[in-house]
């Protein structure tokens, strides 16, 4: 079928806008009609070419919402018009990591996923005969899409594709690294590294578990209005800190952060995260996505005297059992979504997208179908 | 009172065997006579001068085993004749630290532990006049020693004093660690970096908790048939392995090891022991302490996909409450501690257990009283 779709032929290069042919779904493969995806970091980092596994030409886009039209042979869990929220972390329920309650890094198509083609080795989407590479498995930036049948969470057919299509990655990845990563505790003290997206929804994670204090760090005041609707409590500007950032944080809340997230992607803030974290307890959650090649250090003392570094991705969540639940938290009022997508869009506009991005104007931007 | 002691007068030098001056216990304290004593590297780390809080005139010794001679007022948990093990991590049950069960560093008595006096910030040792620091809070190479009451750990009686003194820090550091820290599962997969003392506990620890796989890694051959009767079911000497190391670790584990722990001290053994850790939910513990201004590096992919990077100090045991248990469990013949003393010697010769332990000859020397 002919599908409307922006393709990255290259790096570095503006998406174009093209028709380009869809393969109906193959056996345990689902179609999809996408109404609505949120342009994401991550999308912009693989297509500056920054991202050494990316792949051209390919449809870029990984946090979608839609709803099912038609289901390949064995497919059992979703029927043509479910609604669903496409997941670039699937969940098959019975590989080594799905069986594991520690994690929710199902594997069982991470190497054809990684190679931007469906599970059989093959793309369902091709251009004048050209294959084009799929993207985290999901490809959202195209009216259809093909999908594993793992890779889909069934969600509530009530709610809003141009809203709870951002959970797809940014509400879930952020929510879910207090909640499912971190498991914060109600009364706790919380820092949160940088006031984007990722950040906001730490925020309205910790608030929701319970969070006592809910400290906020940037070096742009003009995110703490916001924040502070979110669930900050105390904003800090490392600008206006005399002194190391690092012992202001431990004096404010008074001991630590029992819980610490770096939601930026820089390595110094990492390590700043981690060392604002309590003695003794304090677990510091790296959220961010650093650059190729960096790393994070810190004196093993840290850790030996009780601080736990981990990360996140998809803030830990299992796709087809959490998201579901993260979409009635917003329709029962219970997150806020709608005051962090700053400008929605049609697909023939989705490179202003990524200049707003790239130009610190927008929280999310999201195209409509 | 006199006493008998081994004094440091000065980094670098020798201990002195002399006769020192020891007030009893004032309030809150305790007298207690030390039947046995280790002799650790930590002892030794700060005899050299290494230790950047190491403090001279001192009586050095953590490692001990004893009896209660006499109580100071208010003393209600210990009397005159209760064997103990003396506790450079001290339980009071009553601060912030005791009262959250994800650490065991209390901070009671922290600051003057840390100043080499007592509580009441004043020495109970002196020579001719001269006050000699109290180390670790314990000074156990002395015969008769005074601790806080909430630094003592009651034992059962029959518990021989030469073998239960090695409880009071390498037995614990290292079970511990598995089994309170890491809280390793029947049938996890464990890599142990360094077969040594601590590590040779951590493998012991590793067995008792029903692990499957307990990898040793060591330089040395020579340590691996001790390690094999303490539990290490696979022998890995990096200089026998071609190629990179943590590849070949996370091949042999068939993924990476659920849990690993580092006991040497080396900031890239501990980097190692992270990246073979189980992508999704390997934990890795350092052990070791690193040399002063040492730094730990990884990138952090390492932990956004899943790794748990985290320390341990004294096997993230609580001394008045897990000590006493560990005692019971080598009497009840669970862990082996007999073959792990390989020397005993009275106090005159206490600088030949520093020397053996600089050259590699013993895992621990006890020194009785």
């Amino acid at each position: 079928m002919d599908v409307r779709a922006a393709v990255a032929f290259q790096a570095g290069k503006p998406l174009s806008i093209e028709t380009v042919q869809l393969q109906g779904p193959r056996a345990g493969e689902v179609l999809v009609e996408i109404k609505a995806t949120g342009v994401c970091h991550t999308d912009a980092f693989t297509l500056s070419g920054a991202d050494p596994e990316g792949l051209f030409p390919a449809i870029l886009g990984h946090e979608g919402a839609g709803v099912v039209v038609e289901v390949g042979p064995g497919v059992k869990s979703v029927k043509p018009g479910d609604h669903v929220i496409p997941l670039y972390t699937p969940e098959c329920r019975e590989c080594e990591y799905c069986l594991n309650p520690k994690t929710n890094l199902c594997q069982a198509i991470r190497p054809t996923q990684g190679r931007g083609v469906m599970p059989d080795g093959s793309s369902r989407f091709s251009i004048n005969g050209e294959m084009i590479h799929h993207y985290m498995g999901t490809s959202t930036f195209a009216n259809y899409t093909v999908l594993p049948e793992i890779a889909v969470a069934k969600i509530r057919e009530d709610a809003p594709f141009d809203k709870v299509c951002y959970i797809g990655c940014g509400v879930t990845t952020g929510i879910g690294a207090v909640i499912y990563t971190a498991k914060v505790e109600p009364g706790s003290k919380v820092v949160v590294f940088g006031l984007g997206g990722i950040g906001l929804n730490v925020i309205q994670g910790a608030r929701m578990a319970g969070a006592d204090m809910i400290v906020g760090v940037d070096i742009n005041p003009a995110k703490r209005e916001l924040a502070e609707r979110f669930g900050m409590t105390h904003f800090v500007n490392p600008r206006e800190v005399e002194g190391d950032l690092v012992p202001y944080l431990v004096d404010i809340t008074k001991g630590g952060a029992d819980y610490s997230f770096e939601c930026v992607g820089n390595s110094t803030l990492m390590r700043q995260a981690l060392e604002c974290a309590h003695k003794g307890w304090g677990t510091s959650v790296i959220i961010g996505v650093a650059g190729a090649g960096e790393e994070i250090s810190t004196r093993p003392f840290q850790l030996v005297t009780g601080r736990n570094w981990r990360g996140s991705a998809f803030g830990g969540a299992r796709g087809r059992t959490d998201v579901p639940k993260i979409v009635d938290w917003y329709m029962e009022g219970k997150i806020n979504i709608d005051d962090l997508i700053t400008h929605v869009m049609p697909l023939e506009r989705i490179n202003d997208a990524f200049d707003l991005m790239h130009e610190g104007k927008s929280i999310r931007s999201v195209i409509t179908f």
